[in-house]
């Protein structure tokens, strides 16, 4: 086993402090140095926003570990607020600060790690008012310190509305603050597609929160932020939880590739450019496990998860037992008051944008068995390489059981198994925690039947341009169904008397649809074997109502 | 597409309703008669405990289907209360007794789908004390007519300590009965391995149930069941879950294979020996997906998800466009109280007995991040082969978050996932849905650490007799745990002291533990890079205790 005897880590949370454990169960000579510019080490950074909701009342409980009980189990020098200011590669040395001093030292490396994570060095709007970042244990004592200054109720406004920011606006409407959530861009949770992030939005807003979207703040000044549409909203506290990117400033600096995403350009065993020096975490480029051409270079997923696991990688090449990592899903989750948004993959807008073919399904199961009490509905997007019918990503809202469908499919992902074999898989199935056709099986015989040619479907988005060529739109769910709501110009004819009613039904192409996408098949495979060209609306009325909501609430973008 | 003109299905639940409706989608024309021996059909027969246990309270919600709602719908023939009895192989015909009338009639088939689950037909002891089977919606209108009848509070017996057996006690349990569980053989849910099952049977007496194991009910009169081992017990119902089977009468009348299993033999679209004829769900043999040699016959699984995916297997088969069945892993999923169990693949007892080799892992996290209020600890068993790495099979007790992680190693077992490939699975993490190092990635851990030889263990059964030939056993917690509880004779040296006390420990073989594991693992490293031999008691103290509690609960099997 090769080992490098002096190795250099710079930053002390997930990534850096992996590497750091890892390596000492590997190698117990080496020095382990790890330098972090905070004042904590190990600490909990996915759950600062629930300690300033209050869902986490125990400080203590975010420090997961110490300088001193890293030097006692793992003999690690752990050295906090000290910051590496630069990287000499030739002399094999850092500069460090002492960041309470100012005093500068230079350090020996003959492995670096550069786990110093991502940063948020933008432009900010000039403030009067208390304005914080939420990703330090610094900052939820500023933040926790400025409402206790400010009283009770008052207002904020949350700048951003990606992981972090929908996280802080969540625990400030739990703490009683009125909130505006300000975005830069068209909706929330940008990784998610428009009729999947307009529920995410509906759940916000049904919170009492006031959802901004295609909106900036342009001033913040005497108790209220004015944003770029000309309104003025109440703000006591800003939470900016916008710009967020890899710092990549020492690693620049000295030389080292930075790939086309921004994030420093590692191999597969997390090395630089320099073969003595390695990066993890947010910091660094990930490989990308959807790409499918080698040269379109990496993507950025700042995830602790992903982080720990290359910290540990970097640790294992170092020590001489590489285990090279494996490209990066993005899998990710966030729990917005009743509701939880995962996903993983790409989304339908991104795979547009690349131009790579894909088929789009929306089902709305529910949870568990329907007859057990308790069951909630979800509702999931599949994207499928309709060549390789392989799953290129998916997208999930709902209440319980959302974590583990995304799960599931991540791991058929990894797996290599296709949108079809879902049907295959064989889950666990009790009524109190699925179905004996799971949710995660029903999206696969969806598949299977549109990759078969079973059916034929149309997505919510393309509806308008069909029936401008001539299309005529069926609704086939119950009367009191279609009267409590419809889509515009549908005929109801209930699946039930549908055949018994062909001879009403138009000539010409025909859409049929119902509430979520399985009458509707059951329709379409009807219809068609009594020779009519019909589609089915994927994921019916409820997938149709989400995307046109979506545009609904910004008129400007439809 | 080749299509049979007609289809005659013998029962009308899980897998023979799948069969049915699936055919239509697939061919409007074809005449298709499903007959159905009880009173209803495509019931929620997963549900019933829970209507016994007054979970759900709406009779109706148990009855999913109707033969007018499939016959409007899906243009069914759906005949209720009329029983196959026998089948004509030679003519295509099967004869069909009317159950209220007594009438026969002969029906033609081109294609037969046999359908009719599983039976009960053992020896009961005598009884004057109301029994009753629960399978079906007689079933539970019995028991519920008994329950009524004898007033409350009453005590009852449930013999067979298997899947419907442990939910059948939960449910009498809540309905403020006191119960006595009666368990043929030495422990409850027979696929577990003893040290997880150890862990259901102290779920089951914390909740007041008096778990009889290696017991029967010999006689059952006044109230009182007398035992085997000669005790009597209080029971004013008794509800016998023991001694289910494939029902193959018919079957096996008419000459189709049996396989070695007890099931009606199929192939790969579930045809039997005669290719006239499919059989599909509790009473039709599995292909197992553990198994490595082909002659070594199919297994039993008796649960509802198989059963409806092999009838719509059975329907393309017979349509044309055959999709080929996968081999069964037996996932499987329980709720007890506060606890979840789910199992997916082989026991540690099964690969032993089969000579096969096998790796062992326990391990017991947190269902989700500890820092984040209400967390569950759950205890994970992991089967691997030592040779290719694959995974043969997984145990989990537990609670929130089991459903999950079984899910995800069945989904893992299905594409090929090796055990140490678990720990790159890209799971969703945020700190209320699991941990960055989710318990799955800490099984890859485990799994790459013993494949790669970082670290040697050796299981709780195998403690005794390595400590007989000399080895010396180090406890690594804290003095306080220790102090809280202990394995005999071992000497506690906290991991955090080890490095300054290495001259304290004994020469010769070492065994290291702590409460989980994960320490223990560190320690094993540290000592190992000192010189040591030294392994690491898989699973810590946690898993000794339930082992060898599971045998102090039934001394004579030690």
């Amino acid at each position: 086993m090769e080992i490098a005897r002096r190795i250099v880590i710079v930053g002390g949370v997930a990534g850096g402090m992996s590497a750091a454990t890892r390596l000492r169960r590997l190698d117990e000579t080496a020095d382990i140095v790890v330098f972090e510019r905070g004042h904590y080490v190990s600490f909990a950074n996915c759950g600062l926003p629930y300690y300033v909701g209050g869902v986490i009342t125990d400080r203590a409980a975010l420090l997961l570990q110490t300088p001193e009980s890293l030097a006692s189990r793992f003999r690690l020098d752990v050295r906090v607020d000290h910051e590496v200011v630069s990287i000499d590669r030739a002399a094999h040395t850092v500069e460090v600060r002492n960041v309470r001093t100012g005093a500068l030292t230079v350090e020996r490396y003959d492995r670096l790690i550069l786990a110093g994570g991502a940063t948020t060095s933008h432009e900010r709007a000039s403030s009067s008012i208390p304005t914080h970042t939420l990703r330090t244990i610094d900052d939820v004592d500023h933040i926790t310190g400025t409402l206790a200054a400010t009283g009770s109720p008052a207002s904020a406004v949350v700048i951003g509305g990606g992981f972090i920011g929908v996280e802080a606006v969540e625990n400030l409407v739990r703490r009683g603050l009125d909130v505006t959530l300000v975005q830069r861009g068209p909706h929330v949770l940008r990784p998610l597609d428009v009729e999947m992030s307009s529920l995410v939005e509906r759940e916000l807003r049904a919170h009492g929160v006031d959802v901004r979207t295609n909106t900036t703040v342009v001033a913040a000044e005497n108790g209220v932020a004015t944003l770029s549409d000309g309104t003025v909203v109440a703000a006591s506290i800003i939470i900016d939880a916008s710009g967020v990117h890899p710092d990549t400033t020492i690693a620049a600096a000295a030389g080292l590739a930075i790939g086309s995403s921004g994030g420093v350009w590692v191999d597969a065993e997390q090395r630089t450019s320099d073969p003595a020096i390695y990066a993890v975490g947010d910091g660094a480029e990930k490989m990308d496990a959807v790409t499918t051409d080698a040269d379109s270079g990496g993507i950025l997923v700042t995830m602790a998860g992903l982080a720990n696991r290359h910290g540990r990688a970097a640790a294992d090449s170092i020590a001489g037992v590489p285990l090279p990592v494996e490209p990066a899903l993005g899998t990710a989750i966030v729990g917005l008051f009743e509701t939880t948004v995962a996903m993983v993959g790409w989304s339908e807008r991104r795979l547009a944008a690349a131009g790579r073919a894909h088929r789009v399904i929306h089902t709305h199961p529910d949870s568990h068995a329907t007859y057990y009490p308790g069951a909630e509905q979800m509702h999931i997007k599949l994207l499928v390489d309709p060549e390789s019918d392989a799953i290129l990503g998916a997208q999930i809202v709902g209440g319980a059981g959302v974590d583990k469908r995304i799960d599931v499919i991540a791991t058929a992902m990894s797996g290599g198994i296709t949108a079809s074999g879902l049907s295959r898989l064989e889950l666990a199935y009790a009524p109190q925690f699925g179905s004996a056709k799971d949710p995660i099986n029903q999206l696969g015989y969806v598949a299977d039947n549109l990759a078969s040619g079973a059916t034929r479907s149309i997505q919510w988005h393309e509806l308008d341009t069909e029936r401008e060529a001539g299309a005529r739109l069926i609704d086939v769910r119950r009367p009191d169904e279609f009267a409590a709501g419809h889509i515009p110009g549908a005929v109801n004819v209930p699946l039930d008397e549908l055949r018994g009613r062909l001879d009403e039904l138009p000539v010409g192409s025909l859409i049929v649809h119902c509430q979520v996408g399985q009458r509707g098949h059951t329709a379409a495979r009807l219809l068609g074997q009594h020779g009519f060209d019909v589609r089915n609306l994927d994921g019916g009325y409820a997938t149709w109502l989400a995307g046109v909501s979506a545009f609904a609430a910004v008129p400007a973008l439809a």
